[in-house]
Formats: C-alpha cells, sequence, structure tokens
C-alpha cells in the first residue's frame, strides 16, 4: 500500500486504496447494518475511553436530522492530558519511522473496516446525506489520511540513520566520522476539528503528526465529536496492542463555545504542532499567536465559478446546479460567486443574455431540489442554526434569482433542511457583498462587464480573501489561458468545463492537491511535503572513527 | 553536479565540488593575486550596479583589519526596488524549476571562481583571517548554496507537470480529466545577511529562493556589504546572459542602525520570504510580525561542550582551543560554556581535578595565542567595538582563568585583535550569566555537580535559549547515550571525543545539518526539505479529455 501510495503522489493518476462505495461485497453483507447499529449504540450513552478524564462527562451534540443523540464523553483536563501526551513521546520517538508509519496504517484499516459506524456518525453530527457522510468522512478521509502518511514516510526515508563521513586531507590519513542521524518530531499536536467534515480535515493534520512520530491530542469541534471519538478510541486500540501508550493519541471533548479555553491551550508551550479547520478569526488568531507550534489552517474562501461561453449550457447548469446543492453548499470547496458578463455569453447556438444564464442556474437547482425525497440525499441537512439566519440574511442582499426553500425529509420529519438561495448582484454594485464567504446554499449570479473583469475578480478576490477553488466555462483557448494566470495569481486549483461527472467541490486524494497554501483561505495544502517536512526535526551526532581509504587537501572551516 | 549533490543529501558522506584550498592549481596560477588586486580596485571607489537607485550613495563598512574601505554603494529606494521585484517575476517564474536550477548552478560556479575576491572581500569586512574568509566566504558558502539547490530541485523535481487521471465508473466510461500543475514561487524574498559570514549565512536563504524561482532582494548587513554586493552583481550579470531581468536579484545596501528600515521593509505585503542571520530580538520580531512571509531565522544560542571523561586531556584541550581561538569566538558555532565536574574527571592516568582541567584548557588556548604572528591567522580580528566593549564586561563575571590579550597584527598594525577570556564559573551561583550568550571570544569553565548536571544544563539550556552545537568528552558509553539524549532534548547537534581534525564549530554541507530548527537559536536547519518546500506552491488546472481505458465504480465526493 505504501508503495503504491508514494508512486500516486509522484504520479498523481487516479488511486484510492479505500472502496468509495458502501458495497457489501467489498464491506461484507452485514456490515452496514452492523455499522448502523454501533451508531445507535453510541445513543444516550457515554462513549468508554479508558484515558486521563476527571470523572466528569461532557457533549452536547445534535443531529441536523433530528434524531436524540444525548452522547456524552469522559471530561479531560487539559493539563492532565498534556502530561499524559508528553508522558507517551519518548517510547513512541524511539521506536522510529517504521514504527509510527506501520501504526498508522493499521489504525488506517480498521478505520476502513469502521466505514459505516463513522459514516453514521458524521451523517449525524455534519448534516451530510448518508452517501457523503459514508465517503467523504470515511474512505475519502482515510484516503487523505494516508497520503500525509506517505508524504511522511516519502521525506523521512530520504534521511539516513548514519553516515561514514570521510574527508581526505592530502598526504595525511583522511579525517573519518560516523554520523548519526535522529528523527525528533516535535512533541505534542493538536488537531483542531471542525463541525462540518471532522475526519476528512482532521485526518491529515492527525496522521501526519503520527507519521512523524508526535503524539496528538484530538480537539473535535462541539458540535462533531463522535466521529474523531471513534477514531481515537481505534487509534488507541492499535497503539495499545502494539506495545504503546495509547496516550499517543488522546480525545479532548468540550462543550459548545470552548473558544476561550481552545486558545489557551493552543498556546501552552508543550503544544508544538496546531492543525486547525475553521473560521478566519479563529485561524488567523492561531497563526498570529501560537508561536512555540507550526500551525497548519484551513480557513474560509470565496470560491467562484466564470460563466465566459458554454457549448452546452444545460450540461454546465446542471454540473454547477449539484456543486451549489451539494450539502447544501456547505462543502469548502462549494462554489458562491458566478461571474457572468453583463452582455451575455456565446454558445453554439448563439448568444444568451445574463438574465438566461441566470434562469437557467436557478433553473438547473430547482429541478435537483424540486422533489424532496430525492433532494434531500443531495443536500442533506444544515449543520446549525448560524447557517439558516444567514441565509435569512442574505435573502436582503440583492434580486433573489431562486429562493431557498425548507424541505421535509421523508425519513427525519425534523431534520433542518434547506434548498440553495440564489441571487443576482451587480460586480459595480455589490463587491462589499460578494468579496466575503456566505456560508452555506448561498450564491450569487454576479453581473460584470466582461469576463477579463471576471477573472481579474476571481483572481484578486482569490488572493485577498482566499478561494480554495475556481471554476471556468469557455469555449475560448485565450479565456481559457486567462483563467489560468488568474488562478495562479490567486493561487486557487482551477477546473476548467465541468460538465459531467466531476465537480468543482471535489478533491481526489494523491491526485488533487486540496489547497494550494498560496492563498488566505489555507496556509497549507493537503497533502504535500512541506505539510510534513517541519513535523519533525534531524538531530545529529559526530564521532571519529578509524578511515577506510588512504590519504589525498585539508582546510580550516569545515 | 546536481545528481552527485542529490546523491550527496542522501548518503551524506563527504562531498564538496568547491575546492576548499586556495591553491594556485585549482584555482589558476595567479588568481590570489588577480583576486587582491579586485578587491582593492573596490577601495575607495562607489560600487557599480545597473539597478533602480535614487542617484545616492551609501555605504560605511570598517575593515577590522584597520585597511581603509570607503567604499559607496548605489542607494536604493525600497519602494522602486520592490516594484522591480515585482516586475521581474512573470516571466521568471514562466521559466520554471530547470531555468530556475540551471541559473543557480551558473551563478554558483562564477562566484567559484571569484573566491579569491570575495575572500578578501570576507575577510576586510568581517574580521576572518583570510584562509577563513576564502574557504567560508568561498567553497563553503558556494557548498551551502548548493545544498539548498538541491533540496530545492530534489522537491521540485517530484512534481510533475501533468498527470493524466481516469477514474472506473463500473458499466459507465470512466471520468478522465487531464491535469496540470504549475509551481508557483511565493514572490519576492528578503535576505537580511549577518556581519561575520555574509556569503555562508546569505547564501542558503538567497538560493532556496532563486531555485525556486523566486526573486530575491538582498540586504547585507551595513557592516559587510561587498561580499554580498559582489554576489549580486555575479547573479545579475547570469540573469541579464540568460535572458532574464536581472533584477530578479537586487541589493539593497544601508547605512548603520537601519533597523527601524528593515521592520517597515519586512512587513511590506509584497515580500513573502524572509531569511535572517542576526540577534535574537531581531529574528524573533520578523518570526512575530512578518505575518505576510515565511520566515527563516537564525538567532543567537548558547554552544557547550561537557567533559566527563576523557583518554587524552592533552588532545581535547588542543582541539577545544582551537574551537575557542577560531575567529575569535565570533562563529554561531563557536562554544560558551564548558562544564566540568566540581569533583574532577577520570583519565587513564587518573583523576584530574575542575583546576587541573581548567588550566588545561586556558593553557592550550595561551599557547595557541602566544606568538601574534600565528594566533592573528587564526583569531583573525574583532568585527566590531561592540564585541570589544563585551570582553571588558565579561571580565567582571567571575574568576578569570586567562585573560584576553591585545595582539598587534604583523601585516595590520590597526587590525583590532583580542584572544580569548576564560572564566571560571559555578553552576551554582552563575547561572543567570551562563544562559544567555555573550557572542565573541568568550567563554566558560562551568564547576557543576556532576555529568548528570552538566548534560541535564546542556539540555535544558539548549531547549530554552537556543544552541547550535552541543560537544561531549567521555570515555564511558552510558555517559554518551545520555549525552545523545540531552541533544535530542535540546534539539542540538553533537559532537564526540574531538580530539583531532575536526572542530565543534564545523559544519559541512551535504553532510552535517546547521541547526535544527528544534531550539531557539534557529527556526530552520540548513538546509533539509523544509528548508525549501514552502518556497513554493502548487496550482493546479483539470479539464476532462477522452478516457483511455474501457469501463469497472463510483462515488459522490471523490
Amino acid at each position: 500500500m505504501l508503495d503504491k501510495a508514494l508512486s500516486a503522489i509522484e504520479t498523481r493518476g487516479y488511486w484510492s486504496p479505500f472502496a468509495e462505495m458502501p458495497s457489501p461485497k467489498v464491506y461484507g453483507e452485514t456490515a452496514s447494518a452492523d455499522g448502523e447499529a454501533a451508531f445507535k449504540a453510541h445513543l444516550g450513552k457515554t462513549f468508554e475511553l479508558d484515558q486521563p478524564s476527571t470523572g466528569e462527562t461532557v457533549g452536547a451534540e445534535r443531529s441536523p436530522f433530528g434524531v436524540a443523540l444525548d452522547i456524552k464523553y469522559p471530561k479531560a483536563d487539559s493539563d492532565a492530558l498534556i502530561q499524559a501526551s508528553i508522558q507517551a513521546q519518548k517510547q513512541w520517538r524511539a521506536a522510529g519511522p517504521q514504527a509510527w508509519v506501520g501504526v498508522s496504517l493499521e489504525i488506517l484499516s480498521r478505520l476502513n473496516r469502521a466505514s459505516f459506524e463513522i459514516g453514521y456518525s458524521v451523517m449525524h453530527t455534519t448534516g451530510q446525506a448518508f452517501m457523503m457522510a459514508f465517503q467523504a468522512g470515511g474512505p475519502h478521509a482515510q484516503d487523505r489520511a494516508l497520503e500525509a502518511v506517505v508524504y511522511a514516510w516519502d521525506q523521512l526515508r530520504r534521511i539516513p540513520a548514519e553516515a561514514h563521513w570521510e574527508k581526505p586531507q592530502g598526504k595525511n590519513p583522511p579525517l573519518a566520522m560516523q554520523k548519526r542521524y535522529s528523527i525528533v518530531p516535535r512533541g505534542a499536536g493538536l488537531v483542531l476539528g471542525c463541525c462540518t467534515f471532522p475526519t476528512w480535515n482532521g485526518y491529515p493534520g492527525l496522521f501526519a503528526d503520527l507519521a512523524t512520530g508526535n503524539t496528538v491530542i484530538v480537539k473535535p469541534h462541539p458540535g462533531a465529536i463522535l466521529p474523531l471519538a471513534i477514531t481515537v478510541r481505534i487509534a488507541r486500540d492499535v497503539l495499545r496492542e502494539a506495545g504503546f501508550d495509547p496516550n499517543v493519541v488522546t480525545l479532548l471533548a468540550t462543550e459548545p463555545n470552548d473558544g476561550p479555553f481552545v486558545q489557551q491551550l493552543a498556546v501552552r508551550s508543550e503544544i508544538k504542532l496546531i492543525d486547525f479547520t475553521g473560521s478566519t478569526q479563529n485561524g488567523t488568531w492561531l497563526e498570529r499567536n501560537a508561536h512555540q507550534a507550526q500551525v497548519f489552517t484551513e480557513k474560509a474562501g470565496v470560491n467562484q465559478i466564470v460563466i465566459d461561453s458554454v457549448d452546452d449550457m444545460k450540461a454546465a447548469a446542471r454540473n454547477i446546479a449539484f456543486s451549489l446543492a451539494l450539502y447544501s453548499g456547505q462543502m469548502c470547496t462549494a462554489p458562491q460567486n458566478i461571474y457572468v458578463p453583463r452582455d451575455g455569453i456565446r454558445t453554439p447556438d448563439g448568444q444568451l443574455t445574463f438574465d438566461e444564464v441566470a434562469k437557467a442556474l436557478a433553473g438547473a437547482v430547482e429541478k435537483l431540489t424540486s422533489d424532496a425525497a430525492r433532494a434531500v440525499e443531495l443536500t442533506g441537512a444544515i449543520q446549525n442554526e448560524g447557517i439558516v439566519a444567514r441565509i435569512a440574511a442574505a435573502r436582503a442582499l440583492g434580486d433573489v434569482l431562486l429562493d431557498s426553500q425548507t424541505l421535509t425529509h421523508p425519513a427525519f420529519p425534523e431534520a433542518r433542511v434547506h434548498t440553495p438561495l440564489l441571487l443576482k448582484l451587480d460586480a459595480r454594485d455589490h463587491e462589499t457583498t460578494f468579496t466575503r464567504e456566505w456560508f452555506g446554499p448561498i450564491a450569487f449570479v454576479i453581473a460584470t462587464d466582461s469576463t477579463t473583469q471576471s477573472l481579474d475578480l476571481a483572481g484578486s478576490i482569490a488572493q485577498e480573501h482566499g478561494a480554495l477553488t475556481l471554476s471556468v466555462y469557455s469555449t475560448d483557448d485565450a479565456a481559457i489561458d486567462a483563467a489560468h494566470e488568474a488562478a495562479i495569481r490567486g493561487g486557487v486549483a482551477l477546473s476548467i468545463n465541468l460538465t459531467g461527472g466531476v465537480f468543482v467541490n471535489q478533491s481526489a486524494a494523491f491526485s488533487d492537491f486540496h489547497g494550494t497554501g498560496a492563498n488566505p483561505a489555507a496556509n497549507a495544502a493537503l497533502a504535500d511535503a512541506a505539510f510534513v517536512a517541519n513535523r519533525f526535526r534531524v538531530v545529529q551526532s559526530r564521532v571519529h572513527v578509524a578511515p577506510k581509504a588512504a590519504p589525498a587537501e585539508a582546510g580550516q572551516t569545515a
């Protein structure tokens, strides 16, 4: 698996070791039912975890689908958890790269077997429909984790354990030294999870830390603890079985509004690595205050689509509508701003006016979301009330092209389901509106002077306000070239003419870099060499040994 | 050269492409005389550089050897220089990794040919004796530069320019995409040089930036401009000849006390990379304020020697004395604290008391520095008056084991030559004295309760106050193991029982990591993957293409 993964990150073609379809053939005939039962067994219980605890419990997760969760987690004192993490370090560090990577791979293969249980737990904390919760929360998150592990291994394996250094000294015997290079992990890592993709966004930091020999404290978002609690328990089982102190990985479950608590923890001198997914405000605070740590952040961004010209408006609209509806725009990669020239666009069937393009987009979203039973499998539910309030506030921002509807979920009558809101804005009047992120099912069709202006906005907004995705539709090579330039300026991944089965929100491990680290939406990419290379350091020693060669010029300063 | 360098960083044996001996056979019969003449031709002149300038000149370098320099440099407005740097970026970026690396290698080979001119210029700005100025300022600095280039290449070459991605879709045709990966350099780098090793410490950042496609503004320390001015001119010549805008590399020469000016420059939004060598105060300021940039710093540290037991006290003392005298302790790697158990140490000839060890060290330094003509070739001169004042202030810190002497340089009667000051301290009483850096020819022999305490101090001081080197003398395997643990705790490179021709101050490119990035003395190592991997980012694009394979399972979220 490691060899294939090494090859995958260098060739970057399609590769995935973890089957994304929740198929009984792959996962076993009873896997789905067993996973659902395992999930249900957590409800109304205290999650068992044999780690340092105050004896109290915490937990206030609420299912966006309206299912009562009432799960409690052991409360941990952060001092005690840090102490346990430090305590676990010496033995874990001494085990070395092969053990770190081996244990990481074993954890991943067990997480894969728990994909249904994790899928249901992701579904009922994030609001994702089951299929996405299974895939993004299970195998795709495992892919991203493996990607972090293999990037770590790719860097670790380049550092020799030892070297014989022999420097000629002219007619005198050479100087000879034996050198030893010890990989020294940074220490304790802190993974700060988010409430929409707790595993997909949490695993890269967790596994990058583990595979480079660090210990990890996992602090889930208070709204999505269960998927990471299951993950931590599995990790601890594997560590224990392999003879390590399970406190190499610990869980720090908290109540809502844990901001001040997290800030205190994040600047502790023992915390050497922080991986964060969440708001720009919190991420920037960490970058500027947690000086003692290497800080990796994924924050807010403004994802954009530039429509210049199309071969097939229907196919383009269908693809875009899917991206807008998928998990109700609650993906960090979901598009928000759709730029269309005020004078309309070219198609093989002649010019389409701005309003016709806007109508095609609104119509495609409407079509996708008109049947509640089918729609909810795409939109899932809204993770929290703040997003619902944002939809209401956004209605006043411009002309409503398509209003957000409340849908009744056939299986979960209490589910918080809202379809996308589509507004019409003008680049001339509304720049302060669309240069910020409106997280949730909110998108703007924005009239511009020209594709040149659209691309200029796309590049500059990505550069200044951040973006994870940019999408362009054009039949004109010059416009595509200009879109490449805008993407480079904005430091953002570009998708070109998506009209089929690939959507701009999708980012495939081993092939697509998720985030670039080159604009404010993220200070790192998932995953690359920079994501792992500073999670460990090398401490060397050298001692004289007998030369192997005969004598040949010497110097004074090495 | 690149292939050999790639192999060298992975095997880490001895390798150097640039001859360290100033031999006529390698560098040419007239190289030394030509280099000296080239250096002398700069004196009393304005250094010519065809880059944006205000028309005024700056420059106030003074030779520690007392030679009148009176060199002026074109003054540059920082706005104009940043503008020129930005202007040069687009074409330089588009040239791609092979061009960046090729141009870097050509600059290096020309710098090598200028080693004598650079050697003399390093000598007369830093105070290094000629042999060190030639080696450390010339070939060894070039080695470190090449090391940064090859680390950059090693990372760049792993990113494919493009990929065919093809995902099976069961019975449907596969999804196929063509992906393009563009290396996008960060932008403009700023290299902030130091006054003791302007090229050796300046080149890694300069060449890491260049080899990853960035443009670079080189701001030398006001006390050591000439070596970097010559470097910048050579780089510009190569860039121009290769068809690039020479403003890819520019020089920003300043007057003394340029601190506030540098701070303003360092937080400019256009400056994306900063490489700094200098004081902890300035380095920490950059780390905490230049949020828009990737910041690489080498700052102050407390280098330490632990003497537990020896096979040959004379040989150990001779080796340590050389390290203390070499360039008058003005190397960032020079030892300062020498711990010796209060009860003395074991030798094959019986126990030596603390005072006997201290006397052996003082005697060895005295012997090395007693003959002025020979001593000055080792000590060089003191770079600035601040260091001379520090020697005077240090005399009051403890009992003087060996006083610092003023020597008259036979060739340069005005040279500022001071031999090492050796003081006796006690770990019980003087901890606030020896936990900070006393930069210059100042060292402490410190009485401890035991080797255990010595190693504990060494580890904790490195961890808390920073260190680039740690050295241990012991004939006991358990003590050596404990020294390894202290080195790991302190994140500092360890040398063991140096009694021959290798000195703790020496750090060999391609084999020794200079700095670890794991303690406060440096936030990066020279050089490793982490030193280069975040100097560029990858921006990708993807577009549908025809599948190559026949149909096979599909999913929703990549």
